[in-house]
């Protein structure tokens, strides 16, 4: 399938050399570590050793005192933050927890947790100042996880914590932030007219999105508090406005510049050091420089949250879907906003069921504050819906490609979810993946095939984008979104397609918060459809301009000038002059000046996304090991821009979605402490682990975007984790409901399964 | 007199605190040298000892072979220039020329100039590293004086160099690069009209424009050669079109990040050391940083050239002027291209004279390639001019003021240029000096009071403004220009004039190359003018857009919403209803996304400028010592947006002009090399030589601009001259034509006119 709507597209889908690539392989991109200033002051910050105490007391005035320490700050030098949400966004993130997770304000809640920062000449000076701020703790009962969280008589983490969405609200405090319920139908009534009932508990641990790069940054300011900030990040307008908003400062006195991004996953859409950096430089009048280690990266910064979830169907004999219950219990880590309203909304959205009640529970405990992490809140969802439907299929002996294609929700129809679905090719997926040869290959002894699905909404936003047309008739496109998925090649790649030239005359780039206008972070799959679409629309006004420039040459009404193939045509009877993009921009001096276009825009109308994933895996009846066979990712992908990338989505996503269904995990002993923060024993899947992945890119135009483009980097990490499980579940004989399914749990799982069968 | 054309202004004209200057003060502030990349290496150039010398051979192995030596070039890496012009400029340099000013090719043709470039992993390595190039030369005799330039027999510079502007062309080539002549009128007739004439000689030596700020610059190339340029400079998309030019690069592939910059005064119009850096950069795969030292700045950036002038008046009795006739001979130093051009074009055009011829030569010598300087071409100009009209005073026992008020070019009239002045402010600069208490003070013994006027043409052209509206309601404004005479103020201010709030909430920025379409560079003293034309453009785009946001909030029509003080205002019977920025900014993404403007225009109508100034100076009888004690700088600045800085102009100017006429001169042995690089020995004013500078400013609005501005910076260089010339001669009792007027040329002059009047 491919875009069908316009005439044949000369850039848009072709794979030129990636505009960043070479930067990147050949270690010449500044990344935030790599940026530095003459005279910059490192920076470190203390963390908590305990997973939870009361902080009865700081004394930093041995730190201070140390020769070459320039300043020390704790929680008391942030301003307290007022009751004003952010203006960014529709859900903005609560400050005053943003800012306590900055810096502890009086008790710390998980190990790892910011007490103090301190900037010094060096870093061997900084460590050693660290370690003489005396913090004198008490230390708290810890409860670490979800469900024990719950508990009536777990610690409570936040003494003023009411749980929110339960009426009357409940009189005493607890570690349940909120209560989230949505229903479509009547659950009730929709069970009783189902001929088979399937209900599991499924759990799923905290993964960290594990990007490649730790956090770093730098930041100078000026002493009248003109504020610079360099980083690395998912939104530099992001970065200003909670910089702005935790300091207390208005955002034209910042300025950040995006670094290089060395992977993000949502993990990269808040801030940890910078507001830091910027306070240590503002109190010692010397730029700072701030960055993670690794084990700083595990212990401190946001995973996915874990979860608890009990799920149910309910279907007819013939495999019709009639009713789903889910109770998602998601961890937010110390902080609450965990994701769980959108696992509420994604579980069942691929399916037409009539009758859905879905309720939600965010819970707070002894962790990290969890982050966004790729289609937040969805694959752990995802993970048990698609194995109930894996389950209702063996019950049923149906093909489990048969049963989706039954339930899926068609265009035009209403999902599970209640959304009224349009222009959308979930249909097409299963097509395709019950046609793709792997669906049909052969298995060996010990394998299993699994098979699952994911939805995911895709976002528009506020975006802006820059043309500028240079004098030698070379263009550049300026954009405000970290490049993190190859934005920078599919900007160029649409820009080029609507001003007809080749993408080789078009440099992208990545401009900061002072050159361009607002923009929406780089995040919910938004990027290529919403900025490529303030793109196309300022290219489209670049191409009226040039037209308009060429008629004033030509002398001649701008109605007459036609823009075929990157020239100006005369539509003349008997003229067939032309004036090329580099003609004009020769003459942009004489016919009114620079040639630039700028288009701002709120983008509405990105497509919903759907893919089916195929995996083939053995399992090792001694002990217990899986290993990923092969592996296919099918994928509604709308428009693959540059189809290279879009494949490297769909195998990136999958390669996360199997480290988080096999491997994964955090290990805390019993003080609460993290055991592995390191990639040595947080294992996510290397090149050796995996076969490589195949992909199908399906495109059913989204025909709100001019290339028919809809969100691709999220639908990837959905399906994984159901298609894995119900893989090893068939290959096994034993349905595996807790993730990860590391040797030990594949083999207890099979013994159990084995008793359960004797 | 004020700006009379619109309503009371409540930001222009004000005096903030200038948005960067406590960076500057505290040093905060990035220039060229203070900018590091990691990894970087010191690139260092070897320069000729010789100041006329062919070049027999080059051995770079040696250095090469040198251990941490990474990149060696010389001209032979510098691509062939091919005949085509850059596409920025009307009259675009010469870049053959420019390439060879760079890296010798062939010949070095002055002491200094650049033979290769090495980059190094330290500046000891590098600095060894140039003393292991093998050059062999052969010594050809020089030629420095301008005079001696044109004989005959002078030593040519050029062997292919035939003089341009006379037919038939000369036979053989000469130092001459063109004749330049403007006619107006019929001078012979002019002359046998006028009861007096005078004929005079005059000399001025090149001077440098002594900015503060050594050149320096960054690059980094990628593999792909993508390329950075961090540098400071008069015009960050001036360095990308020369790059580009001389190494034949598409302008896409060059990203120049403008530096904070520490004085430029035309001399920073061009390059010497980025395309080195690039080169280096791109062999070594590695930053290069460059820095040259004060005596690189010496013996090879442009000063403004030196001159010979013989120029005559003829006037009848009453003073009326009937006849002016001037030969100018420009000294251009080692490659064509002085100013003589416009000081033909500007010596009378303050002047109303029926008949007038200018004859200009362009003349090469052993001497640094001349640069712009502050009104390039016009000071030596004006100091022959304004010294016989001083002269023609003195014969007809005239006021100095009153016999050029009887001459002056008034509004409408034709000037001895040939110009056509509309509104102007001449006559208001001479009145206004005339009623100014200097002019009427009393002189003591060995004093005088000199008076002369300057012309400057005052620029405008291609222009980019960017202005986006903050989520909280602060503004900022991106221009594309380095601010070298306090832009960012006066963008600011503008921008908070039309939006109607306070200029704290205006955050200018000085963006790169790829963050703003296309902008002229920063000189012609256009920026306030015609970057300012596009701020204001932008700024009204903006309300109009808030207009429309806030019709939209209030549900009526966009004609029904006013726009006063910072606020949308209903304007509807019975409804007050107000929006402010900031409300209107908090609702940006609900009511279309992002709100900014981007302005690109080509701006004309620049107002000329004039400028009077009165100095009185006291000449010691017997050391010939010339001291200034009290000076008066009175100009038409059109509209002072900030008036701290339009005062800062005419003193800093006048304080150039100065040291211009009292000291600064190269002084060079016998062999050509310069004798004086360096402040110790080449003497710019400083504080304590001068008087506080007084300053009037005339406002006699531009129509062509919305707040009346015309340009400021380069008027109040050129009166300075003839104003200590005038007051010299008349304290000394003897015509001072030769400069500087350093004690042993006052001396001289002063013993021979004694003679003389003997």
């Amino acid at each position: 399938m491919s875009h069908s709507a316009g005439p044949t597209l000369r850039s848009v889908g072709t794979r030129p050399i990636r505009p960043d690539g070479i930067d990147k392989v050949t270690g010449c991109a500044v990344f935030g570590a790599d940026f530095n200033l003459p005279d910059a002051l490192h920076g470190a910050v203390l963390r908590s050793p305990f997973a939870h105490a009361r902080i009865l007391s700081i004394d930093i005035s041995k730190a201070l005192a140390l020769s070459g320490v320039k300043a020390v700050v704790t929680a008391s030098d942030l301003p307290e933050i007022s009751g004003e949400q952010a203006l960014t966004n529709d859900q903005p993130p609560d400050f005053r927890d943003m800012s306590a997770n900055i810096l502890a304000r009086g008790k710390v809640l998980y190990d790892g947790h910011a007490i103090a920062a301190i900037a010094a000449v060096d870093e061997e000076t900084a460590s050693r100042a660290l370690q003489l701020i005396d913090v004198e703790y008490e230390v708290l009962p810890h409860v670490i996880d979800v469900q024990q969280a719950m508990e009536p008589d777990a610690p409570v983490l936040h003494e003023n914590m009411i749980t929110q969405g339960i009426t009357p609200a409940p009189e005493r405090s607890s570690n349940i932030a909120s209560r989230y319920e949505q229903v479509h139908g009547d659950v009730e009534l929709g069970f009783s007219q189902a001929d088979i009932i399937l209900t599991e508990e499924f759990t799923t641990q905290p993964v960290h999105q594990a990007y490649i790069e730790p956090h770093a940054c730098m930041a100078r300011v000026a002493s009248d508090g003109q504020t610079e900030i360099w980083c690395s990040s998912q939104g530099q307008f992001m970065v200003r406005a909670y910089c702005a908003r935790l300091l207390d400062m208005p955002l034209s006195q910042i300025r950040v510049i995006p670094l290089e991004i060395g992977g993000g996953f949502g993990g990269k859409t808040t801030v940890y050091l910078e507001p830091l950096a910027v306070l240590l430089a503002r109190r010692s009048g010397r730029p700072v420089k701030m960055e993670m280690s690794r084990a700083d990266v595990f212990r401190a910064t946001g995973p996915a949250s874990g979860s608890y979830i009990n799920m149910k169907i309910g279907a007819r004999k013939d495999g019709t879907l009639v009713a789903a219950q889910g109770i998602l219990c998601y961890q937010a880590g110390a902080f609450a906003g965990s994701p769980v309203r959108l696992g509420c909304m994604t579980a069942f959205a691929p399916y037409d069921i009539a009758n859905v009640k879905m309720i939600g529970y965010d819970v707070v405990a002894n962790r990290p504050k969890s982050a966004a992490y790729r289609a937040p809140g969805a694959p752990m969802a995802a993970f048990a819906a698609e194995s109930l439907i894996d389950m209702l299929a063996q019950r049923l002996a149906m093909d489990p490609i048969e049963l989706r294609i039954k339930n899926a929700v068609r265009q035009g129809a209403r999902s599970a979810s209640g959304f009224n679905f349009k222009e959308i090719g979930y249909l097409e997926t299963l097509e395709a993946a019950r046609v793709h040869p792997h669906y049909t290959a052969p298995l060996g002894k010990n394998q299993g095939r699994g098979v699952a699905s994911g939805y995911w909404f895709n976002m528009g936003g506020q975006s802006s984008a820059s043309i500028t047309l240079n004098e030698d008739g070379t263009v550049l496109v300026a954009t405000g979104n970290p490049d993190i998925g190859g934005s920078r090649a599919s900007m160029a790649l649409m820009a080029a397609e609507v001003l007809g030239i080749d993408v080789g005359l078009v440099r992208p780039q990545i401009v900061d918060t002072s050159s361009i206008a607002y923009s929406d972070l780089t995040g919910g799959s938004r990027v290529t459809f919403a900025v490529g679409m303030a793109v196309t629309q300022a290219a489209t006004e670049m191409v009226a301009e040039l037209q308009r420039r060429a008629a004033t040459v030509w002398n001649v009404p701008v109605e007459q000038v036609l823009w075929r193939d990157g020239c100006a045509v005369a539509n003349i009877e008997g003229n067939n002059e032309r004036l090329s993009l580099s003609a004009l921009a020769a003459r942009a001096g004489k016919t009114g000046g620079p040639v630039a276009a700028h288009v701002s825009l709120d983008a509405q109308g990105a497509g919903p996304g759907f893919g089916t994933h195929i995996c083939d895996v053995e399992v090792d009846p001694d002990t217990g090991r899986v290993t990923v066979l092969r592996y296919t990712a099918v994928q509604d992908v709308g428009k693959a821009v540059h189809p290279s990338y879009v494949e490297g989505q769909l195998q990136g996503g999958a390669a996360q979605g199997i480290g988080w269904a096999l491997n994964e995990a955090y290990l805390y002993d019993e003080n609460g402490a993290q055991l592995n923060p390191g990639f040595l024993d947080y294992r996510i899947p290397v090149a050796s682990d995996l076969p490589m992945i195949d992909t199908v890119l399906v495109e059913v135009p989204n025909p709100r975007h001019p290339f028919g483009v809809r969100g691709v980097g999220e639908v990837p990490i959905i399906p994984p984790l159901g298609a894995v499980a119900n893989a090893v579940s068939r290959a096994s004989g034993a349905r595996h409901v807790d993730l990860p399914m590391c040797p030990p749990a594949v083999l207890k799982a099979m013994q159990r399964a084995a008793r359960k069968s004797r």
